[in-house]
């Protein structure tokens, strides 16, 4: 007997059809002996009609009401998903966030979970509940109603299987694992059995958007066994999560390539090379609540360097009006934007102990006259920026450079 | 300054542009520089779409659940109102059943408020918010969400200002107030200045479907000052329902008629006239959970008597099948029954003190034609049950001969 936590995304309970199929997968579980403790998000829809009508209401919505409001979304699912539990004759018990409680800070919109009390969710798996968890949300310590933010259900799912120190927390979407990169625009893409977690955080903040990045770093923090599964499948077992290096694994050395479109570089040329440059160029930015991804500064050359970074093309405009501002201040010769680009990136841990793999990354790129306008690289991925029309032709070239169509 | 609980139900909070105006009244009467706390039900439909959902579940939906997924409906509500309110410049918080915690028993769709805990609710209204609550909701002992029944905000608002020590309860609903009666079958009706609690009572319980009754058992056991308004009137002070008879108000004899045509007659005849029949008959059909209103049972003749009574027409099938049931049992010589029936009443406190009351009831439909199957009184009422097909004719005939058109 194991103690399974299920995340079920918005897709998997999108109608009462959806829900019952996830009833009966519940079932199966529970027919082997198991106990299940589910988390659920908002009917798929159900977040964005509530976040439009509180819009309709208030442009800039408060955020304590805005909590409250879309916080029903997960609760209206909670019901549905214990009522489909009793109609197959199980013993079901649904909670909110508040009512387990998941006690969360008082940022709303972005709460981070605190602590999770365990006691009425354990006493109602002793006596054989199947236990419905609404994600998403919780509350702070002033009864607040706290939500965590856009994906927060992955959250909640690994922050219960930590606090239940629940063998397994399956996150179920609508792919049925982790992809050495997207079959869309590779048809040969391989679904990985097992991925470290380190090369899911890279995957995921690199644009593989499986599984919400926060929930993979809670997941990390305590160890807890993380499986990605399709929930319109019956079989398969995913894709497992693994926080050691396993000689038993799978030793790719490229484990998958993630790329994203949604950037934009911005270049300041002629920069005095002095110290603090970096800090005075970046405060600013950072300031603006603008996210940085990629920055690159070369060695310097006649007292001067050039300094590059990537934004979200979305903060494209706001950030290059404030970084005119800051090179005319410290009196850099020019800067250049563009949002034409896109980001590759080579993921995997068993680069560490491989050399050359750049130079193969590389080499392949060159072969099809692809320029690299920028390169970045940490222990497990080098990412290089390209003119975004040769997205597509740099995965695929990827792809079949590091041998991925093939299983290890 | 007085302290102000206002209750909107669906159709006043219908949509965004509703809520708005709800929060313009509470803002005048904050301008006032009253203090004032506001009850609010789900959008209208909003209910009937989560009980549909439900139902497409599980056609006989789990009472707990079904309270957890209906209460979304206020919730939602609550924190629209909040920030229509801050949008107006004014400081407001919004409260769910649990937050405030209005404690009920645990009878899940129907729940009773055991105590409203209102230190929170103070504090706010000192520190100059507008205090928001979800109606028709609340929490039991082990934090289990509750709802009070259909039409349980009107409860919600009496309960509160009962909590508060409210200088008033203003409950505010798609008509200006109580009428002599129903303006849609007598052009004439007039609206009411005051009403006392307990012609409310009769005026409710018998289809004047201004106020949930136990609303209004509530703000009479409590003392509230209850005043019923219109939402989508900006002047007018509806009507006060009082608690005194108070010398000064209008002292009309016959305050209103009221009617429905929801009964059913169910006639036992010859019955043997012995001790414990009533009890007999009636025992089974409460038993099935079948509410008895009207029940009459006249002198006996020859060690037999009939026994009439009205049930609601939904159960009246399931009443007949009891009923004929007992009757072979008791030795009756045969059941009737009929659901083509009208109750028409006249209410009022003035025929305490008034003879002649019902001879002139009597008379009036007489002089139509009207002939009458049943008749029932208590101090303040007189209900006579009439085929059904004349039901509107006697109302309009009965405002006339009591003068209701006429301001007393």
């Amino acid at each position: 007997m194991a103690l399974i936590v299920q995340k079920y995304g918005g897709t998997s309970v999108g109608s009462v059809d959806r829900i019952r199929n996830v009833a009966q997968r519940v079932a199966k579980y529970k027919a082997q002996g198991h106990q299940v403790v589910v988390v659920v998000s908002a009917m798929s829809g159900e977040t964005n009609r509530l976040i439009a009508l509180a819009r309709e209401m208030q442009p800039q919505p408060d955020p304590r009401e805005l909590d409250v409001m879309v916080s029903t979304g997960e609760q209206v699912t909670i019901a549905l998903l214990a009522m489909a539990l009793k109609d197959l004759g199980l013993k079901a018990r649904s909670y909110t966030g508040w009512q387990v409680p998941i006690v969360t800070d008082d940022a709303y919109t972005k709460a981070r979970i605190e602590d999770i009390n365990d006691e009425k969710i354990r006493a109602d798996l002793d006596s054989g509940h199947v236990v419905v968890v609404a994600g998403f949300q919780g509350v702070d310590g002033d009864n607040n109603i706290t939500t965590l933010g856009r994906g927060g259900s992955d959250t909640t799912g690994v922050a219960l299987a930590a606090a239940l120190k629940a063998d397994e927390c399956q996150i179920y979407t609508d792919v049925d694992g982790v992809y050495t990169t997207d079959p869309r625009i590779v048809p040969e893409a391989r679904r990985l059995k097992t991925i470290t977690f380190e090369e899911m955080l890279e995957m995921a903040s690199l644009g593989s958007k499986v599984l919400q990045i926060r929930s993979v770093e809670f997941a990390g923090k305590y160890k807890v066994k993380l499986r990605v599964l399709s929930s319109f499948e019956e079989e398969g077992d995913g894709t497992l999560i693994t926080f050691e290096e396993d000689d038993n694994m799978e030793q790719a050395i490229i484990s998958g390539i993630a790329f994203n479109r949604d950037e934009a570089k911005i270049t300041i040329i002629g920069v005095p090379d002095k110290p603090g440059i970096a800090y005075q160029i970046l405060g600013p930015v950072a300031d603006a609540n603008i996210d940085v991804d990629m920055i690159v500064q070369n060695v310097g050359h006649e007292n001067t360097t050039d300094f590059t970074f990537t934004v979200h093309r979305n903060d494209f405009s706001k950030a290059m009006d404030i970084v005119k501002k800051i090179a005319n201040e410290i009196g850099a010769r020019e800067v250049k934007g563009d949002d034409k680009i896109a980001k590759v990136s080579i993921v995997g841990v068993g680069m560490r102990s491989h050399v050359g793999i750049a130079r193969n990354m590389f080499e392949a790129l060159s072969k099809e006259g692809i320029n690299i306008q920028m390169i970045s690289t940490s222990e497990i991925k080098i990412s290089v920026v390209v003119e975004d029309k040769y997205m597509e032709l740099a995965v695929r070239i990827l792809h079949q450079a590091f041998n991925l169509d093939k299983a290890a």
